[in-house]
């Protein structure tokens, strides 16, 4: 399958400090052109948090990773394209520890000290050969440069057109930390715990079990938040590596609640990157649902709309058709009243107190044939619980990419 | 947007006794030569039940059926297409009331007599005058004959291709008892409590208990067991007349056993038509599984397999992409051991014991391409629990008749 690259978006976020970073072409890709094989790896013991997959059917990766995080003393992430070592059976995971054990054994450090993260194709076994011929290649590229944690981004990448890169940061007692951010995924994309392959990297010195907290709650208001066409995967995986490089004490109090508005900033940024990349997307939806008695209820209802090939292939079309939107709320098994919903679409009000509203139609469809992101709110009258959701529309060429990736 | 009309599939099974049928062009479509407007007519009374559409945006054909069923005394069934009478308010109730009471006017009966089924475009008031003018019309034409059905059965079609029209008989103490089914429905089409709309006419006598107490369960083991898209429609709606003319005592013991077996034939039959007629579709999917703890579990993973994107597109590509498959069952949310699962598909085994086995993967390729109906068989090897599900396969064509139908 031919996928048209776009430029990775600028700026390049800078790694943290004490993160070095390299991808490269191994041969699982087909097209010399692609790296496959990347490792992160950290010049001091990180803390590690990861969120997972919820699939019952999970990738050999995930359960190598879920043995080991939350917990201190990593130092590499070795990752590879082009085949998920999912549905794999005990050999799969065998080939996982290989493959830890070679990241380990290029960069040095113990062998307890590494994760693995796979993604592409499912059924078939990892070519250990060829992975670790390219661990070793890469381990000797590794950087702290932007080129470097570009071409570590791209080593993760199956049908996306560009990297998905994110950084924030904060200051804490006198001390700059940053966060570093990248993942994949343009199909296959209904988290619901994760998404498909993201990292974290920071500099700040942070506990394993503050970390775990924070990375979930951040996940489920972000990853778990963005949808391409609702099939969650069998290798979803969002790790964080805190490597306390930046000085300071571990983060507590006020300091924890300053690395949690930077996660939330750097996850945020790379889950709307998902859904603006999704496969043949010419939309992003930006559901933001609010009203409801809970979050959890906002979020299933934002899944609802989110996940309708009927709402996404309206907005492909630029048609306001809000019949859609609102009967895909009502199916969504969360209860509510109808007639208190409010209905907006690019800030035009389309229907309120259970009936029709006049409106603009030709006005409503030409804002969103001029914009690449499509607003739609949603207000259910009933509660503090909001939820902001992205989906991307559904196109013919989602289809034409997914008929002919053949197996 | 432009439908191209395939012909009504043969043999046209006939109108059980009692019952008279038409259908006529009132002006709610463009194209004249579209059937919208329909009679169903019950010489004697007969007996309703119904099943509807659990979205909690429902139509108000919907509550107003729903108030009115199970029960006895029916003899006349209002229809039309062009306009669903949708999120329409306090005044859609009332067109609701004022169409049925036209219709009882127009054969001659009283208005308690009467039920009414309404689909096309959500959130517009229903012409009222039209539907008047067209049900005077059409009441004049009532037949008992193949074409009043046929015309019947097209008054009730938007996107459909085809009127999908089932029958079925049985004989109880020497009457021999027959069943009429017609239905429509060509998207959002993701039923969770019946489908679209449809009908079944039979002339044997049964109580309205026993009449609403079968229609739920054959419904939940075939409307409820097919999907196209996934999004639950806000008028979906089977009804059930049974006016006993063709003799006999009310059903009883062995005598429903018989009308249950025949009901669940005409119905299946239907269910399958509208996954045949979905829109855009190529192939229809049957998705047949077993080993499960209950009837539920196994019809929510075969809805997880059915509305997954990537299977359907799979599907579309002739692609035996199980990797897909199994991992859509994984996210169904419910418990299996993904060691248990065995996966078929047309005949072909591609998957067991949680990994890929050798499969002639051109042959089973060609085997998607040679056939309409594509044949998936999961068995989770943990219980008696089985389910038929049918769904279509997601193509190009149905993401242009979407984006481009426009409100």
């Amino acid at each position: 399958m031919a996928i048209t690259e776009t430029p990775v978006r600028l700026p390049i976020p800078p790694l943290p400090r004490g993160f070095r970073a390299a991808g490269t072409h191994a041969g699982l890709k087909r097209n010399p052109t692609r790296e496959d094989i990347s490792l992160i790896v950290s010049d001091r013991d990180a803390t590690a948090a990861g969120v997972y997959t919820t699939n019952l059917v999970f990738a050999a990766p995930v359960a190598f990773d879920r043995s080991r995080t939350p917990g201190e003393g990593f130092r590499v992430i070795a990752i590879n394209s082009g085949n998920a070592n999912a549905c794999t059976g005990r050999r799969g995971l065998d080939d996982a520890r290989a493959m830890a054990a070679a990241a380990a054994k290029a960069v040095g450090v113990d062998e307890a000290g590494a994760l693995v993260l796979s993604t592409g194709i499912i059924g078939e076994f990892l070519p250990l050969d060829k992975i670790r011929g390219g661990i070793d290649t890469v381990a000797a590229k590794l950087g702290s440069d932007a080129d470097s944690a570009v071409t570590a981004a791209r080593g993760m990448m199956t049908t996306d057109t560009r990297p998905k890169l994110s950084g924030s940061s904060f200051t804490v007692d006198g001390h700059h930390y940053t966060l570093f951010g990248m993942a994949k995924g343009a199909a296959m994309i209904g988290p619901r715990m994760a998404t498909m392959l993201g990292i974290i990297l920071t500099d700040a010195p942070i506990g394993a079990a503050d970390a775990q907290r924070l990375l979930r709650e951040v996940a489920d208001q972000t990853f778990n938040c963005v949808s391409v066409d609702g099939h969650t995967s069998t290798n979803d995986t969002v790790l964080l590596l805190a490597n306390g490089a930046a000085g300071g004490k571990p983060l507590a109090g006020k300091g924890l609640d300053a690395f949690a508005k930077s996660l939330l900033d750097a996850c945020e940024a790379l889950a709307r990157e998902i859904a603006d990349d999704g496969e043949g997307a010419t939309h992003v939806l930006r559901i933001e649902v609010s009203g409801c008695r809970s979050r959890d209820e906002a979020r299933q209802l934002a899944r609802s709309v989110a996940d309708s090939p009927l709402v996404k292939t309206a907005i492909c079309g630029a048609d306001p058709n809000w019949g859609r939107i609102v009967s895909a709320a009502g199916y969504a098994g969360v209860g509510f009243d109808p007639e208190k919903l409010v209905l907006r679409l690019n800030g035009t009000l389309l229907f309120r107190d259970g009936a029709p509203v006049e409106f603009d139609g030709g006005a409503v469809s030409a804002s969103i044939q001029a914009s690449r992101e499509t607003l739609i709110e949603l207000d259910f009258g009933s509660g503090p619980g909001a939820i902001r959701f992205y989906s991307s529309d559904l196109t013919a060429e989602y289809v034409r990419l997914n008929a002919d990736y053949h197996t």
